[in-house]
């Protein structure tokens, strides 16, 4: 941690807001209620592949109460998806797995709104499902979606039988490294099925003003932007027509990164003219929302005898479920840190999304990196004890250092890793063994791109000197709205209680991407930097021509709301006297704008096919150490304690920071050791907490999170975005200390105690 | 009416939202509810003048459902006012007209606020009161104000006694003109307070989130930027603490203005912790707001024998009513425009705004320049009596010319009457006399500015292309929206269809002063235009550049939504792909900004004196020509004709322009013939519509409005105001009408049958 000369950022800064959460008061779109409004509930598949033979909806619509039904039949026919425009919101031939959106209703009350839907007949012929991706691969698999192939797309792979995207690297010659690598390691790993567990479930309410031909969503999103397009393309509406708000949401973590039934409840207010709200029932949104992809991972290093790793081969299958969607770009992404912070010579990666009957799985914190970075941070531990080394001198040899070239052939900008693993032999004991019996310490490391696509913002100064921001950014949990603040403040120099945030209202704020990949530090906050020194530079001008002739707005500097002149302080004007001069006597109100858009820096097209037009302009790196003890009775894993270090650029707010690698450490614990959907031909038979479990307090040890500043050339103030990296190393963390601790080694998350269980048994009777 | 190449303005086009207002579905602030609001409740001074010696609140405060009482005690004493700062919330000393508030009141229902009001004791002791302008401007006369002279001011005049500020304008030798004028007359008249009889009563909400210290405040205002800073003083808070929204309000005409009790509703709300609303009833909506000025006015003209005036003199003594507040202004501007569209080379002007113990007077459609105008034009048709010359001659041959100066010194840019009288002797049939029997035919001319102050925007292009306009003008039923749609859209040469206009919310639009003094389509209307060009400079810098590396932004056009090469039309690109591209591909989305002031012309320091710093840049001319009817019997004055012209500087919205030309014209038939407030003792005693009389449907006759297009220099595509003209000339058009008619003149408004009456009866009498 690096102080520094800032009057704001920096400074642990309790969020906006928080004193109205901590009282229940914040209102989210839970609680909003609009006279005259309806409930809307949608009907779901309960095959997971089937043919459509017909719907019957006439009982449900003569139920008294019941003002809409929709069905594929009663909307217009609109294809769209985030990477190929393979979905519909309802469907015309067949579902594809058990959840699937078939028909929806608005009525009057939510139980006549489920009643009706239990009223609507659908005659389906049964087809034979495919569950596995790796299954789902082969040329004899029944198709998921027979025209697959014909969808337009915006993703570069061509799709073909399940596989919706194949993303490829290779460089060097991998086959004559093996051949020459004194020692080779293969395994496979594969991982869950996992839910994002915001508090809030998805709701969204939708009033269509037919007089004024207006629409208004109101809906806990993580991409209020993308979600107006969305139903532009699907309302054939031009986007001005369409008002997407998102007041505060209760957490996201990617699960909320895409529109799922805004459409669906855009079109019951559009067929009533009046507002229509959906809610997911607890169930409902574990089994019909956007979860993690689970994954098959086959990983082979080839290393030299003194540690140097020569060879890389990883095969990477995602389970997209029934649809596309995000899967192109989370195997992107996966692939593409399937390397993690490390420089090898040699490499052939393939990654491939894959099609199956299940849930679609969508974005989730890390975004294809925690199953990558399992496979691989497991596979080190393994080639260590291969080799006879300590598994942080093999990843300490191998580390990719500030201008060495990503597996896409773009360079790094600016490493941090070697400043965290000097951390943490500092501070955090890496390397260091524990001695309680069946105890053991695993670390592992991690890298992952921060920011991605644009961001916009604006900013007004109020008569009084006081600020406004405006920015599309989703107040999500993260502090977006204060992390913004302090932004502006500091590059306007004005105090943090005189900026006010407004965000996420498509009409009013400025286009913001999506609230999602550590991107609103990144991007976000540029953007506002941006729209700041635009008004600053406005500022200065008017206050140079205040102060005097001879005073140039490059001599000016501002701090607590006052303008001074650096060469002579007494040389003064506050921002409220020029802001007012400039109201009321010459030129206008000061308006600042600022758009923000990082180019992707040259990719080598040789080593490299198939990857989406997405951009990795910048990564940060990270080390997790965990420590571990291991009931053999039972199996149950007991985490001790974890330390993290994390490269976050600049701090922007050190509170905040603390908060994101914490709770993406716990987030991790429930990947690592319990949380998994579990699937019997196709439907989730645990969707409640009850039988899914997640950690509690009582499962969390103490976790040291430090951050490590690293300016980021190109991030605001040097910032680099901190949200999902926390979470990406911690499964192989737990996994080589569980290693350490008992000598077994689970390939296949989570690491339940029964696998333990059974791995120690295993273990036993080998000895035996 | 000039055609011009436009593609979207100069066409008629329904107002945005009038669907809406047909059917009653508009949301007014009336209309709003928020969960566990209370009612709030104004308790008012019943005395015109009196010493307060004890305001007991405890039975109120006892009665159940009361949740606050506030007195001058138990808030902050902060003044303000728009030109003096001699206002506060609640009095402290004494009340100084029927109507002050004394205390304020929130319960849980209306009839507990009320039964709280009248639960209050004060304890008065009566003072001498004074009621006429004129009076109270004698040293004797008692002192509305005893600290007048002391409170901080932004207008240059300085008070004393009761006066609040004098205006002044001296040119050349007017004792000297009048001596050696042909003929002189002289001639004094007065007007009536009017009430500006919007149809939607004010109304604020006022809700103050503790937890996020922050206010937010829905109200039927004119000026919520001014209502968010004049909240920002009393509430001691940063404006960027406070959100003033205002949706569609039902009119203004200036009645709205000012804040009136938003600043009581805000502390209602901050003490209770509760949204608070408080509604003034239709009594209250009469006797606590802010009417037009009641005046006197003394004028002389002397003119040569060919008509060629020489000598001005004019004194005008403007009725403030209790408080300074708008007097200054209202004072300026009609002593600056008393002169009206003419040039003569000698003039004396004075004007005086007056303290009195009535009701606050306050702006109203023409804001002081239907007072000078009914003096002036009625005079001048008095004159060419005089003269024997007909009356459009004697105008005609003394209107200001292009560069003539104004009696500030400041020089007309580009006058329009020269035009307007071709247009009505063309087609109005201007000059021309009725032949029925008491019948007549009058006219009078205006002249009045358009704009003042400052007008802020934004222009989002959002990723299909479609506009989002941001500005913080009110929709006050003028067609504010569609009118800066149209801006916009012609400007990006889109189609309107993709316009959305977000309108006056603190937080979210640019500043925008007022949406008063006829400015919208001036000031707002150029922000945006410059919001626009900011935008369009980047959309056509990013086609040039997609279209290929030798084309230049400059050659550059779009319309239709599509981007092309003027040389070569089929070198093309849409706004929607160069959006697109600039969101997802390079560069950021696409906003732009504007800010418009325009600066003050020079004036003449040498012969004006005690004038405020507004600015009058614009100014726009116009004749009404108006037939009467007057039957003798009854004395009532029946209007069988209205023909209307005014140069618009360029017709934006002909739609509008009709509608605001007529409803202009209807509003100045109520002030000349019909409205009036009745004071007994200071008290108004006709406070309902049954008692206040305004034009129906039935007393309104065909109105033949015609708009001259002289485009403006300044204004957007040369546009001008033409919200307050329409009313100036009515009055005078009408007196001069009744004179054609039946001989009698009345000098005092409104002429109400019973002055016609007693008119005709002198009249008789002096023919015996």
């Amino acid at each position: 941690m690096e102080s520094n000369n800032f009057s704001i950022i920096g400074k642990k800064t309790i969020r906006f807001g928080d004193k109205q959460k901590a009282v229940g008061k914040t209102v989210y779109v839970h609680d909003m209620m609009l006279p005259n409004m309806l409930y809307g509930k949608i009907l779901r598949s309960t095959m997971p592949h089937a043919r459509i033979l017909n719907i019957d909806t006439t009982k449900a619509e003569r139920l008294p109460g019941v003002k809409a039904v929709i069905t594929a039949k009663s909307i217009p026919l609109v294809n769209f998806g985030p990477w190929m425009q393979d979905q519909t919101l309802l469907p015309v031939d067949k579902v594809r797995y058990i959840g699937q959106e078939v028909a929806a209703v608005a009525a009057e009350d939510r139980d006549t709104a489920e009643e009706a839907c239990e009223l609507i007949e659908v005659d389906y012929e049964e087809l034979t499902p495919v569950f596995d991706p790796v299954e789902a691969m082969k040329p004899e698999a029944p198709l998921v979606d027979e025209n697959l192939a014909k969808y337009e797309s915006l993703h570069p792979s061509v799709a073909c039988g399940n596989m919706a995207s194949h993303s490829s690297f290779q460089k060097g010659d991998v086959e004559k490294a093996f051949e020459d690598a004194d020692t080779v390691v293969e395994e496979t790993f594969s991982t869950q099925t996992q839910h994002q567990m915001y508090l809030e479930r998805r709701v969204a309410l939708a009033s269509y003003d037919i007089f004024l031909e207006r629409l208004t969503v109101w809906t806990s999103t993580q991409t209020p932007f993308m979600t107006a397009g969305h139903l532009g393309q699907v309302l054939r509406m031009p986007i001005s027509k369409i008002r997407v708000i998102t007041p505060p949401i209760g957490g996201g973590f990617g699960g909320k990164a895409n529109p799922l039934f805004e459409g669906h409840t855009a079109f019951l207010s559009l067929k009533t003219g009046r507002p229509v709200k959906i809610e997911l029932a607890s169930e409902e949104d574990f089994m019909c929302t956007n979860p993690r992809h689970a994954s098959v991972s086959k990983i082979k290093f080839g290393a030299k005898k003194d540690g140097t790793i020569t060879a890389f081969q990883f095969e990477f299958y995602l389970d997209n479920g029934a649809q596309v969607f995000e899967g192109p770009a989370v195997c992107d992404l996966g692939t593409i840190f399937g390397r993690g912070p490390y420089w090898f010579e040699n490499y052939k990666i393939d990654g491939y999304s894959v099609l199956t009957n299940k849930i679609i799985a969508g974005a989730f914190r890390g975004f294809g990196n925690p199953q990558v970075s399992w496979a691989r941070e497991s596979t080190l531990d393994i080639l260590a004890e291969k080799l006879s080394m300590d598994p942080l001198e093999l990843r300490k040899k191998n580390t990719i250092k500030t201008g060495q070239p990503m597996v896409t052939g773009q360079i790094v900008e600016n490493s941090g890793i070697d400043k965290c693993i000097r951390h943490c032999e500092e501070t955090h004991g890496i390397g260091h063994q524990l001695n309680g019996e069946n105890q053991g310490r695993g670390c592992a490391f991690l890298m992952h791109p921060t920011g991605l696509l644009s961001s916009a913002a604006f900013v007004k100064i109020h008569e009084d000197g006081s600020i406004v921001v405006l920015n599309g950014a989703v107040e999500i949990g993260g502090g977006q709205s204060t992390l913004l603040a302090m932004i502006a403040a500091e590059e306007l120099g004005v105090p943090l209680e005189k900026v006010a945030v407004v965000l996420s209202d498509t009409d009013v704020t400025p286009y913001e991407w999506q609230t999602v990949a550590s991107r609103t530090t990144y991007n976000s906050a540029n953007a506002v930097k941006r729209a700041a020194a635009d008004a600053k530079q406005q500022l200065l001008k008017i206050a140079a021509e205040i102060l005097g002739s001879d005073i140039d707005p490059e001599e000016l500097k501002i701090r607590d709301g006052l303008i001074y002149r650096k060469s002579d302080p007494e040389k003064k004007i506050s921002v409220h006297e020029v802001s007012f001069s400039a109201h009321y006597i010459k030129g206008g109100p000061i308006l600042g704008r600022g758009s923000f858009f990082r180019d992707e820096p040259p990719r080598d097209p040789k080593i490299m096919s198939g990857v989406s037009t997405a951009i990795w302009p910048e990564s940060t790196e990270g080390i997790q150490i965990i420590d571990v003890e291991v009931d053999v009775e039972t199996g149950l894993v007991k985490p001790l304690h974890i330390g993290f270090a994390n490269d976050c650029g600049r701090a922007i707010n050190p509170l905040t920071i603390e908060g994101q690698m914490q709770g993406g450490a716990v987030q991790g614990l429930g990947f690592s050791l319990m949380e998994q959907y579990i699937f019997d031909n196709g439907k989730m038979v645990n969707p409640s907490l009850l039988d899914y479990a997640i950690p509690t307090a009582m499962d969390v040890p103490t976790i040291k999170a430090t951050w490590i500043e690293n300016p980021s050339p190109t991030g605001p103030f040097g910032a680099r975005g901190i949200g999902e990296p926390a979470l990406v190393p911690t499964a192989p963390a737990i996994a080589n200390a569980i290693y350490k601790a008992v000598g077994v080694r689970i390939n296949d998350l989570p690491m339940t105690p029964d696998k333990i269980i059974k791995a120690i048994k295993a273990k036993k009777k080998r000895k035996k």
